[in-house]
């Protein structure tokens, strides 16, 4: 079998998300909750954020995807993302799974462990550490940033994306999407100043959400939202180097970037390697 | 009877907000929350965020207007709302309701017609799906961006507001904001770009509360509103073009036009047109 | 007894924050959530934020310090932060409250008392009219700003700082930080525009965290972290007065000030005065 994945195919990508402009239903975090939405916007999605039990599996059930981070769970969140889950995976749209600060304490594992417990997520997207702590393999976690490198979780990852039989995404310097048909993709966009910008991480996740919701090939459409990201990324730093400028500034010129990246600047700076596994 | 409202009768509510500087009490969602404080504060109110049942009573009474944005609702903040919005109209200030979403879930337009069961919101401000939506009129919606026009929401604002015996506004490329009186001001500011920033709608609602704590004509505090929120957003279109930024910028030049417009430019820039329906 | 203080002392606990990056473990008010986890990466720390009952205990016992803020609170958010409390004094790492709006509604002064009443919070932030209620003077308070003025609270600091044994800071145009040992430091940095953007009072907290998470002697980290920030305020002032930006343009760049600020302009622009009451 022979797989190929061009930047022009993942362009494509791009302009069905800002063509079809997907409800992207979100059930996240209190501190990402508006720079997500500010991202979906600017990627051309429309973003829905909701997590009372009482509307959650309704609101999934109208929507082209659902994503799920545990950044600031709670009990009643947890609840409403299982509900929510299972109707999405009963409708068939895209579940995408945010594991944030996996491995820091129990109760996060215990609430990840429930979360893959039955209807997995499809797409589950994380540093190093969330990975390696999500796929069962012990790591020391400091809070919600990631202490282990992208190339040791590689192993954790098909593990998982077998486990789920859908995606797994690394993110990290280099980016690695792998899926359980045994492809890996290997990414080497972005910027270091992503990390001084809270909620980035999250924002992938969420423009995962949007890729997937309008290209069925999931391992495709999680390539092209991480290729999107980190090539917006890289602009982003270029233009805040340029203008003397530091985190602030940068967190402007990424939504600015993804509003108003172009063909021929993605297609020129997209870097990514497809092997299989 | 001849009701006359110029630019500068505005333009008095506008150096009333920034002399009074406002207590605005919002009950609101967790998507807009740090953007709506800070629309507020750039306006030059004062704003505060409280929704713990033991403590919105008392907040409400403190405060000169009472914002309740059911975005990101749960059934604690809803009871919240509930109790707020008694108190408040008990002290007589005005209640301003954005109805975020309605339409959207069954969940959403039951807590909708509870809010407006009793004691009923003195002034509602949504987009055409939501205020047809909540005037009992089926419209699809699709999650909490609108998919009807402004024009045909005109009749459900009418019906809606004399329901209330208050103010209703339909926001879009075209505001208007209907009294049960029988006026109907239209307002053709703005800016495509405030669809690209989450938020900016909620912000508008708040904009109101400040508004509406100053000027007792709650019609004329409305529009007034609507028209320096839709001046600004012009101001901020202008500024992001020249300098070629996108959705990112537009965000923050739309705070700082907030903050900082004149009134020179404010009552060259109004467009607004009086009618009685 | 001599204690000294000097601009290069306090340039070395901005230099531990860096190379440390210490984890601080804030439950905070949803406001300024995201803008403290911004502000907390600028300065080079690594924030957490979780409130769940099941792990904050966990969560605080592999943290550098715990940040309490009770700007939107409600009852399960106080619970969880009594408990991270307890276990932060028992592994000895420092506990920072910011009494947000308290003297606004009783509940308010309730929870404030609750978290004083045992294991109380090692240091205190908050403005003047805080600072006084919480000492238990009254004080008219309106919303979460202050009414009254940081000399009238100086007295209220003195025996706040003695009764929890700790320092409290109080914030404004001028600020003073107290310990109970008997000294008082006056700053006087800052700018006027630092009340137009929601959260950085917050944020001053936040920072507290992260200082006193790497320098032991609490009331020099307190004034280090508001040397800091103030000292990052008026570069920012000066940089958006030269753009002609407003309060916008301000948020963007105070974190890009936070995030760069170098040992130069500290040491030059720090105004620090040291004194025994």
């Amino acid at each position: 079998m022979k797989y190929q994945l061009s930047a022009e195919d993942l362009w494509e990508d791009v302009l069905s998300v800002r063509a079809q402009s997907p409800l992207v239903h979100n059930i996240t975090n209190f501190v990402a909750m508006n720079f997500n939405a500010n991202m979906l916007l600017a990627l051309g999605a429309s973003p829905v954020m909701a997590h009372a039990i009482e509307e959650v599996e309704e609101m999934a059930s109208i929507s082209g995807a659902l994503v799920l981070n545990i950044g600031t769970l709670e009990e009643d969140w947890i609840r409403a993302m299982i509900l929510a889950k299972k109707r999405a995976r009963l409708k068939g749209i895209p579940v995408i799974l945010d594991p944030v600060g996996a491995g820091a304490t129990i109760y996060r594992n215990h609430c990840v462990a429930e979360l893959l417990s039955s209807d997995p997520p499809n797409i589950i997207r994380a540093n190093a550490s969330e990975i390696m702590s999500v796929a069962g393999l012990s790591v020391i976690t400091k809070g919600v940033d990631s202490s282990a490198s992208s190339d040791h979780a590689i192993e954790a990852a098909i593990t998982l994306a077998r486990k789920i039989d859908g995606v797994v995404c690394i993110s990290g310097q280099i980016d690695h999407v792998i899926d359980a048909r045994g492809w890996h993709a290997t990414l080497s966009n972005g910027s270091q100043l992503m990390t001084k910008v809270t909620g980035v991480g999250c924002s992938a996740t969420a423009m995962i959400g949007a890729f997937s919701a309008v290209q069925p090939d999931w391992f495709r459409a999680t390539v092209a939202a991480m290729a999107y990201l980190g090539v917006a990324g890289e602009i982003a730093e270029r233009k805040t180097k340029i203008a003397g400028g530091g985190s602030g500034s940068y967190q402007i010129n990424l939504l600015d970037a993804v509003d108003m990246l172009d063909r021929e600047i993605f297609i020129k700076t997209v870097s990514l390697e497809l092997t299989q596994y």
